[in-house]
């Protein structure tokens, strides 16, 4: 056995020694997972029984950040004991996650950020339809992005919350930055055609219109789309996409101009639909929705509790409505239903007379 | 605290402790890993080092899978274990895996079962593009489709192993059952149309003969196009699509008959291409491509030292080409090179005067 050889091995032994360990760990862990949720059914009935907590599962992340020595990061510790949780999970009750599909989007990659591999993810073809399965149970839970940070909410999503009798219980963000990508062969001045999602096309347009105001901008359905377009197009002209360090990965091709996005850092929000209330976690977020009448400084009767309280708005938007009730709020902000300050603002609104939707209390995202 | 509470409270301090030795063991395994990757570059010099062991990685798994007690499956806590080696390995060097797209399609999901989800994979539009890659070393490793139960070995991935010096360095194998699926108000005499992959109306071709004689057939790019189309068909006629399970978890598509391949079990597998040698892991195969003249009893004469030496045939394929070597074989058979008996049957089948080119010797699938 040469020196390599053997200083390998000594390695190798405690690494099969550590992997033991951690085969054990892993059993008695997902033993200790399985008493957690015969508690459970003893107490709530098997048909009552929640076995998903974010609030537990974001502590739990938490506690791993911060206690973390590395050498392996942060996020990679974190995510592995995602898959970890998510295998637990698994053994009870293997989740059916919802999303508002097609495959291969932000959206799904939101969905298993969130419920790890052992979920089993479902792309449907529309937000009504996501919210529907999850409301009927076919799914437990359901992902639908909310708003990225040039677009702004999505309309028709914060409409469905009036239809159905869900609850926010988690959120999910995936920092997005957007790049001109060409093949290497190609000059980027002579680009004919730019292919991107309409959300890609709009979040990056005043950069576009400042550097090609005259070229075709072509809306596809998926980022992947985009990228495949722009590489295998050598025909009809010379196509560029607009994509993420993903696609650069993933075509034959090279970025050309870098973070061409109009706002410094977009980055896209996911909400997590459910049919339970979520606990406290100690770093929660609080959506609702708040009816006011169209009268002289009715945003102004609105946010001073929030002041008052000493309450962080964390996103506002305003939409306006026909009839009496002519405009809609939706408010984010920090903190948790259950905390005495939230329950005081509650009240402060309703003196208001205003009308009031709570949405959900989740943790604030972890990762 | 409610008695519940209380139960739950014991349980979750237990998983807390568990989940500290845990995250301790992750990462000292990844500062052993780390160490490994430091004796390789010491002696091997930082260009020439090989970071992934396919041969070693098996033998974990293997591992991992005999002494498991539960109550983590085998295949569960064997996956948990590819994606720990997924986040080591990632340490030291980021892995790129180039496989034949486009994306959502069964050889990405080979690609993420072989090498876990640390591994950024890139779809691409071709095989050869994948070999390019790979020899080009643009990509670590690439994943290719070979064969299907029905279809037989895909011809142009052998045809390449003559024009790229690549090795075989890992196949991974899924199993994959066809449904005939509609929606759940559709009944199934009355499709009009079915849609699926190719591959899926070749291997259930019988059955649609049988039973569909009329029906039109529809071929598209990918199962989850497949399904999608016929979830959302509702006005041209009644559609059904040919999928998997995973396809009636993800549209809303009910099983009308279940199994309808022409074969009992169809299971896809997949190659891994590398630049590298890979040593025995003690459960190996070999493939080889065999060159032989067009005569009488050439197959017998091919065959005879397998059985002489002793050595399992796991798979031959037949290939009929023009001029001299008018036949080729791709023979797939347990064991590994640098066995005796392996040796031993290259050596009969020189003497034989027949032209041999090894494609690998790789660890048998583990999961």
């Amino acid at each position: 056995m040469s020196d390599q050889e053997k200083e390998l091995q000594v390695l190798r032994d405690q690494i099969d020694q550590i992997d033991q360990q951690l085969q054990t760990l892993l059993n008695q862990r997902a033993a200790c997972a399985q008493q957690v949720a015969e508690v459970k059914q003893k107490y709530q009935g098997s048909r009552d029984a929640v076995f998903y907590r974010p609030e537990r599962e974001a502590q739990v992340l938490r506690r791993v950040m911060e206690r973390n020595t590395g050498p392996l990061p942060e996020r990679d510790v974190a995510r592995l004991f995602r898959e970890v949780m998510s295998a637990c999970l698994a053994l009870e009750q293997p989740m059916r996650i919802a999303f508002l599909g097609p495959e291969g989007t932000f959206t799904q990659q939101a969905a298993v950020k969130h419920f790890g591999l052992s979920a089993i993810t479902a792309p449907l073809a529309s937000l009504d339809e996501v919210f529907r399965e999850v409301e009927a149970g076919t799914a437990h839970y359901g992902v639908v992005p909310i708003e990225n940070t040039s677009e702004g909410m999505v309309n028709h999503t914060l409409h469905l919350f009036s239809r159905f009798r869900l609850s926010i219980v988690g959120e999910v963000e995936l920092n997005i930055h957007h790049h001109l990508l060409v093949r290497p062969t190609i000059d980027r001045n002579a680009v004919t055609r730019i292919y991107a999602t309409q959300s890609a096309l709009s979040q990056c347009r005043s950069w576009l219109d400042a550097h090609y105001p005259s070229v075709e901008r072509v809306a596809v359905a998926t980022n992947a789309d985009a990228a495949r377009q722009a590489s295998i197009e050598t025909d009809v002209g010379l196509a560029a996409a607009i994509g993420s360090e993903l696609a650069i990965e993933l075509y034959p091709l090279q970025v050309a101009v870098r973070n061409i996005e109009d706002q410094a850092e977009s980055s896209s929000r996911f909400l997590i639909l459910g049919c339970q209330d979520v606990g406290p976690s100690g770093h929660d977020k609080t959506s609702i929705l708040v009816c006011a009448h169209d009268k002289p400084g009715a945003l102004y009767d609105l946010l001073a509790p929030f002041r008052l309280r000493g309450i962080s708005l964390t996103r506002i938007e305003t939409r306006t409505l026909s009839g009496p009730w002519s405009s809609v709020f939706y408010i984010d902000f920090e903190g948790h239903v259950s905390d005495a300050p939230v329950q005081a603002l509650f009240k402060d609104l309703e003196a208001e007379s205003l009308e009031l939707k709570l949405l959900g209390s989740y943790p604030q995202a972890v990762l």
